[in-house]
């Protein structure tokens, strides 16, 4: 069955689902995004990520294409459309397509909005009751990790590798510190119980499921610690996972060659992405 | 009069020139570009461009969509049918529009390529002969500036700030020392008369015109020092200017606050513009 895309107030098959080469979404990676997980027809979470979209236009100085509330009214026909009970809301808007080519923002150019779904079985997860393998890899991204923006070349590259190198993907370093996974945000477990994850900043995506896994393990009372860890700490702990909207919480059972947690997802892996669950059938069973 | 551009084999009036909301390049920058001038209804230096493409191409480990000739008798095709006798063919290569989104590379997916044109005085330009003011700022881009990728946003985010600030470009710096501009390479002039520019390496733009601006000055034997300068030494130069495909050679007579080679073009930024311009009319026509 053919999708049905939102592009610019047009609901269309796949096939036609185009916008024009001068969007600067497609000339400048001039846009940003965010992916909302489905649950039984409803999204998760989807204020916080509608909140991070504001957030991402407003450092770009990108004018919002609608209301939040019209933009999540979109989401739900897309979904509606769609008939997806399960999987992903794609969202992206650009700075629009100018009259012609320029490195300086356009004036009077209204901003694109392109929403699609996409299937994806996320409470029955194969990768997350197996845990999954990451490499180590350089840093090489732009200095703004906090803006949500399409130009993810960089990320695309580094999730390349990992699979080339046979791992599931690819955690970041960055002066000798893990930054984060090439789409979520990385999180050990130490010896001693201590839930550690580097904190937000430039550095690193405001992960939206990392911050109401953080609360839920915090609520758990697991002890949390936000700074960045290396490596080599990393290989050293008793566990480590990863947070996405796509995958919530993931286990890792290998990190460069070293074994982690006797190769399955640890305790408090498990323990979070049971309570990430819970939340999310709560939220969207309301 | 509304353009024809070139869309994965298609030559279309602008308008309707559209791209999959899927193509890689819209949802991942996952693409690269070439700006090639063209004087005369000819290109300037396309040999030197295309060879670059296949560079990006390789370093990204991207299909070219066709061999180097037929791109280039597309791009003349382009030229034609746009009447184009001034200005500037942008192409642009993307890894195509697969079924999905996913961050690992597509497999069997045919590479997107686009083209199309763009009107400007290039022989003649006011620019040119009163110079240009730019700012510095703080290159906060990826670390593989060496792809010419459509990955442009802060480069963007860069030029429109230096015209918020009053200026018409900027200059960007990295750890004390000026990388290059936001879309061209650049140079000063020291007192004692060395052109001094960073030398090629994965933290700037491999530019075709610097290229060939360097060999123009050896040969009019001026002393060329390639390393890196600092925005001080910048404002102590004799003159500065930057080189682009779209622009040769560009006069700087204002870096920040200070004022250059007393607020008009210096004589080796004349002089190699007017190089520049000699051996591109003499290449066209041919």
């Amino acid at each position: 069955m053919s999708r049905i895309v939102y592009v610019n107030g047009e609901f269309l098959p796949e096939e036609e689902a185009k916008i024009s080469v001068f969007d600067r979404g497609f000339l400048f990676a001039d846009g940003v995004y965010e992916v909302s997980s489905v649950l039984r027809g409803k999204m998760v979470d989807n204020e916080g990520h509608l909140q991070r979209l504001a957030r991402s236009l407003g450092e770009l100085k990108m004018d919002a294409p609608c209301s939040n509330q019209e933009i999540e009214d979109i989401q739900y026909e897309v979904i509606r459309r769609n008939e997806l009970e399960e999987g992903m809301l794609y969202l992206q808007v650009t700075r629009g397509a100018p009259a012609d080519r320029d490195f300086a923002f356009p004036k009077d150019t209204r901003p694109s909005l392109v929403m699609f779904t996409q299937k994806k079985s996320i409470l029955d997860s194969p990768a997350a009751k197996k845990g999954i393998a990451v490499v180590t890899l350089p840093d090489i991204r732009w200095r703004r990790r906090d803006i949500k923006t399409v130009g993810l070349l960089a990320q695309s590259l580094a999730k390349q590798a990992a699979l080339e190198a046979g791992a599931d993907d690819a955690w970041m370093v960055e002066e000798g510190f893990i930054t984060e996974g090439s789409s979520n945000n990385a999180f050990i477990v130490t010896q001693d119980g201590k839930l550690v994850t580097r904190g937000v900043s430039s550095d690193i995506l405001h992960g939206i499921t990392r911050k109401a896994v953080l609360a839920l393990a915090e609520r758990d009372g697991i002890e949390i610690v936000e700074r960045p860890f290396t490596p080599e700490e990393a290989y050293e702990a008793a566990e480590a996972f990863s947070t996405s909207a796509s995958s919530f919480v993931m286990p890792v059972i290998k990190i460069d060659d070293r074994v982690m947690s006797n190769a399955a997802p640890g305790p408090v892996a498990n323990r979070l992405r049971e309570l990430y669950l819970e939340m999310a059938l709560k939220e969207v069973s309301q």
